[in-house]
C-alpha cells in the first residue's frame, strides 16, 4: 500500500538553506519539481530554451530584470517566465526566498555560463 | 518581440473569488496549470489515474483526508497527492485559499462522480 504523503513547511525547509542561488528539490509533480531557493544580489541574464519558469516569492523582494523593463515581485505573488524569454533574477532586499515551480529538466543558468550553475541539485 | 510577463499578486487573485471548489487558471508553466481555489466543507473522495497535485495553502487550514490517516496543511505548506493516492480535501476552518499546481489535464474530481465537476476553468 502506498503511504500517504507528508506537508512540506517552507518555512523549516529554507531555515536549512544558507547558501543563496543554489536551489534544493523540495518536491516532485509529475515530471515537475518544486525547488526553494535562497537570492542575493544579481543571478545572471539567460533564458530557458524550452522550459517556462515559475517564481513565488514567500519572503523578501524579488527584482526580475528583463530586456525592457523590471518587474518587482514581492511575497504572495508570482511571476511566470515563458521559455525563450531573457531574464535576470535580482535580490532587491537583502535576502529573497523563492519557491520555484519548473520542469525537473531546468538548469538553473539557462543558457549561461556561470559558476553558480548547478547541474545537480540537493533534496531537502 | 514578446512582451514581458507581469506578476500575479495571490490576494487580490483570491478577492475576485467568491464559489468554492471552482478553480480558476493563474498561469501556465508548459504543460502545467497555476489554479487557485476556494475550498468550504468537504469536497468528495477520488484520485487522479495519471497526475500529481500540489496543494499549497495560503490561507485558512487543509485537512487532507487519505485512507489512512489526515493531514492538516496550514498557511505556508503544501502537500503533494501523487497519482493513484485517494484522497478527500476537506476545509478544517470557514475557508481555505489553495493554490493548486498540476497538470492542465487534471480533472478536480479525479475518477469521482460530483456536482461539482468542473471540466472547464475560467481565468483569473
Amino acid at each position: 500500500m502506498t503511504t500517504s504523503p507528508r506537508k512540506v513547511n517552507l518555512a523549516e525547509k529554507f531555515g536549512l538553506i544558507e547558501d543563496a542561488w543554489n536551489p534544493r528539490v523540495a518536491g516532485d509533480v509529475n515530471q515537475f519539481q518544486v525547488k526553494l531557493v535562497k537570492l542575493r544580489g544579481s543571478f545572471v541574464w539567460h533564458r530557458h530554451e524550452a522550459e517556462d519558469e515559475l517564481f513565488l516569492v514567500v519572503a523578501g523582494r524579488l527584482r526580475m530584470r528583463f530586456r525592457d523593463r523590471d518587474e518587482i515581485v514581492g511575497p504572495g505573488e508570482f511571476i511566470i517566465v515563458p521559455h525563450g524569454v531573457e531574464h535576470c533574477p535580482v535580490a532587491d532586499s537583502d535576502e529573497v526566498e523563492v519557491v520555484l515551480l519548473e520542469p525537473a529538466t531546468t538548469l538553473n543558468t539557462g543558457d549561461a555560463e556561470d559558476p553558480r550553475r548547478q547541474p545537480e541539485l540537493e533534496r531537502i
